[in-house]
């Protein structure tokens, strides 16, 4: 069981311009999830902002085994991500999963990058 | 409750110069909080240098199930951060938060990121 | 005993483009290994993707004291690991070492950098 | 007690070159400790490689409250570390402080950054 059923990213931001070509150059965030576990995940994601409600939940499926990196401009259901809007992530899976964030960000003609592996909760934050 | 109630950043330092349009890309740093509980937050923020004693406390509210995302330049009170001086920030939540760092660097014309979760103290910290 | 003996990272992606002079501005990602301890580590990579088994595992022997920075982009046994492909990894060492992860993305004319700390799992992740 | 006393870096590196006015663009790497609590803090790092036994201790004073950024490429006595070359940090403290690492890496006409809370050994990595 390798990873936390709990992850957070406070700073949640998709700059609303790009620079280079589409789509892989495109302003964007990711959550990227690894499951290790023999198991299917589900992970629910919640979507916080400094002003109204979360929005969600947004539902992965991770098999066993696998990887999902989630751009966070494509998720549709139940709404898009609002571009250029500050935002945070929770994210919940029904088993231990490792997650990272990523920012791509081309507002400027050239990239730039972060990425940090994500907090995650101890004994999953329950 | 997801979080912890002590974070540190050991990294501060806001650029002094910048390209590109205002305020978007002007050099900052922020930090991102997330309250993913079901209390307000009132987080108190020590800015700590190399020569001097720390400033503060800076005081942010962060209601339940809301994010904060607070740009270290436009802090005022009770004193600017000053640019292009090393720093860094402890941070003491009365409810547990989660806390990421990042800083957009513009001097050169091209953008730079930088971001991480900041340090979590076990057990708060105290 | 400095480290974990299983580490992930999530956010796997190497750029298949590059401008600058190779090979040392190539796209490319690197896990870097620290082994602080006395004896040697032999550690293993599995390379996980989002639509097929797992590929490894890849084998990197780092010597007590020693440090190895691995590119991602030069593994060959038991395959190439793909580009422009995303993938996450996980690393399971004999005795606790210390993971980070790297990428440099030049795919437009400057360069991009993120790293983090990987994800230590606690008691090893068994 | 704010931090631990044993923290690492695995991926240090600082590149050759650089673009841009010395010595804010210089491309350098930074370990940035800072000292929350009330007893000053002695810092010894060694410095980690692929190929030769570990170079150090080199030795850093925080006092009480304090924070303490120290460019890598300034670093003299016991030797400079080299430029262009791999390598890692374990960073040993008296009390507990917190770390983390930077790079600014100017090689191509545009800053690149990458930083990250150092590794935090628990119980100090005894």
């Amino acid at each position: 069981m390798i990873g936390s059923t709990t992850w957070v990213v406070a700073d949640g931001y998709i700059p609303a311009t790009s620079t280079g070509p589409a789509p892989d150059l495109t302003s964007h965030e990711s959550v990227c999830v690894l499951n290790a576990g023999d198991a299917d995940a589900t992970v629910q994601i919640h979507v916080h902002f400094a002003d109204r409600d979360p929005a969600g939940p947004y539902v992965l499926r991770v098999p066993a085994g696998r990887i999902h990196h989630q751009r966070l401009n494509d998720l549709r259901h139940p709404e898009p991500v609002p571009l250029g809007v500050d935002y945070g992530l929770v994210l919940r899976s029904d088993v231990p999963v490792v997650v990272q964030h990523t920012r791509l960000d081309s507002r400027q003609p050239a990239n730039a990058l972060m990425s940090t592996i994500a907090y995650a909760a101890p004994g999953g934050g329950r």
